[in-house]
């Protein structure tokens, strides 16, 4: 797994040899899940703060999210005990396409099984009761974290105290399929792709570039690309927009894999809280814990009204704006504002919580 | 030109053996330029309305925009002559990189120089000087046929009497530069991409079907792909909106050429009004025809701010709306409100026209 070298080096990894079955069928033989804490459990084992990550995120929240920690921030070690993991199907230490195989002592590479953002939260439950964590005060992520967010409050409602999903929906929408479904097209298009089954090193690379490419546009805003880019070039001609996004595109190669691109944008398009529990609104309606929405207004993959769907229907929430116009990356950008509101929102629920006690 | 047999047996060729020189430099040595008609030339040859096709377009004007034609419609060949040809760079008919380049004896291919919106523009002023066409009542056209509307008043103000740009800017900003790259990068990692030299019938398919399935995201909107597809699934277990995107992919594959996508996505982004004429809005505001803009509110490539800024700063201006959900494509699908609004503009030349007289 060559991108373990990306990583902390204060990552670990727990390792189970048990099989572990998948929402969609089949099983794993095994899982490994890397993860990474901040600050102490307490007596009460009552101070975890559970974040989730993004698409091509890790286990480093501290890295990808940095301006969220420190005392006083929305993760504060002095108060909580904070964990983070690497998703299953990532290529960032757990379990993935990447990983071997242990049934055929190869890589699975295209042959990963498809998996869902339930699974993903299932396997972090297993790292939780390792950990001896029986209760989570706060689920917070943003993306495919908030997907998550919102999975754990539908599958162990009373193992969580607090919800904060970000810039995400509770169903995956056609539009978000389609714009996932047109990169993993631009992926399996290229020359290096070979059923899925490239060496590793001779990536597919230029279609994952291309990806990822497409996908930054979707992550940004026409405003956002105006603003730092307008018609202005660069020697040679191409244009900064233009010189910007190739840039994109090959740092992405540099630190992912294209078979953990296509399973874990796959196990997005999956996302549907009401699968398999009834009527969408119904289920909304069913999360008793507080849930604090945050929706981006500039957001073009998880439009505002997604967001407002779920404060409307989820009967203990309320909804939070960011009103910059950077689109969906605004939580990996407006930090501060973003570590504000899950400050805040991480404060009541303790309240809350001693109230009752 | 394996496309030519995709176009109307009724389209005509004009040939011309003079160099076309470009203005980013260098010269075609020879120039096509296929073209339809329809109805007749008046006798004071004041009845000429210009159609300006887009990206993937034709001369065929009455196929991929049929709703516009017939007494009493948009384009009404019982009282003009419209005329519609094939952009400089196509590959349906006119001169591009799928033609024969006569110095080297075989296709242009990636050695195709880039053009501009002027020179397509230029193009087509030969062509109505060789019908004996000495002004144009109207010149329309939506996306990049709107910039060819934009740069007929720029280029030839005294030879236009009314401009009708739809679902476009005055220039091509970041956010539109940013998504064709993209598009272009899905092509060129392509296994058959081979530097542009693939062989006829041998394009770079996937590429090619990977951009157009990014381009259609952009072309349609969040709310006209939820309305469409939600979360359906067919056979197979595909998402109705993969499925979808899948098909407009192969479609455009059959029918348009990898190269010619690449220039003129390129001749898109050239696209400025204000290139070497001075500041953007002094240049809109020294147009003195008639200009009425088209503005999609659901257009993402296109937003209406800048059909808005077109509007504000062209003297003899106004703004019409299309306010459905559809996205930039809507010129193409509210056909009826768009042959409206361009039959009530006609009309209004004619009369200024004939009052003047």
């Amino acid at each position: 797994m060559e991108y373990i070298d990306i990583i902390s080096e204060k990552t670990a990894f727990l390792v189970s040899r048990k099989p572990f079955s998948l929402e969609l069928g089949g099983e794993l033989p095994e899982t490994t899940v890397a993860y990474r804490t901040w600050g102490t459990l307490n007596r009460e084992r009552s101070n975890v703060v559970l974040v989730c990550h993004a698409l091509t995120g890790s286990a480093d929240a501290d890295t990808w999210w940095d301006g969220m920690f420190g005392e006083g921030k929305g993760f504060d070690e002095t108060k909580d005990f904070i964990v983070c993991s690497n998703v299953l199907g990532s290529c960032y230490g757990s379990t993935g396409p990447l990983s071997l195989n242990p049934l055929t002592n190869r890589r699975y590479g295209p042959d990963f099984p498809p998996i869902t953002i339930r699974d993903m939260v299932r396997l972090q439950r297993l790292l939780l009761d390792a950990l001896g964590v029986e209760q989570v005060k706060l689920v917070v992520g943003a993306s495919l974290g908030g997907m998550q967010v919102l999975e754990w409050g539908c599958m162990y409602p009373d193992k969580v105290r607090g919800l904060m999903p970000m810039g995400a929906s509770g169903r995956h929408s056609a539009w978000c399929i389609a714009q996932s479904e047109a990169q993993r097209q631009a992926i399996m298009a290229d020359r290096d792709w070979n059923g899925g089954w490239y060496e590793p090193g001779v990536q597919p690379a230029k279609g994952l570039a291309a990806a990822r490419m497409m996908a930054m546009c979707s992550y940004r805003s026409f405003d956002n690309f105006q603003q730092r880019f307008g018609r202005e070039t660069q020697d040679g001609g191409l244009f900064q927009a233009e010189s910007y996004l190739r840039y994109q595109g090959e740092k992405l190669v540099g630190r992912f894999d294209a078979n953990t691109y296509l399973t874990l944008t796959r196990a997005m398009d999956t996302h549907d809280v009401a699968r398999g529990r009834g009527e969408y609104t119904r289920v909304l309606e069913s999360l008793s814990m507080p849930v604090e929405v945050l929706s981006i207004t500039s957001d073009l993959l998880y439009p505002k009204e997604e967001q407002e769907e779920l404060a409307g229907h989820i009967p203990d929430s309320r909804i939070e704006y960011l009103h910059e116009s950077y689109g969906h990356d605004a939580f990996l950008i407006e930090v501060d504002k973003v570590s504000k509101l899950v400050k805040a929102f991480r404060d009541k629920i303790t309240v809350k919580d001693s109230s009752a006690a």
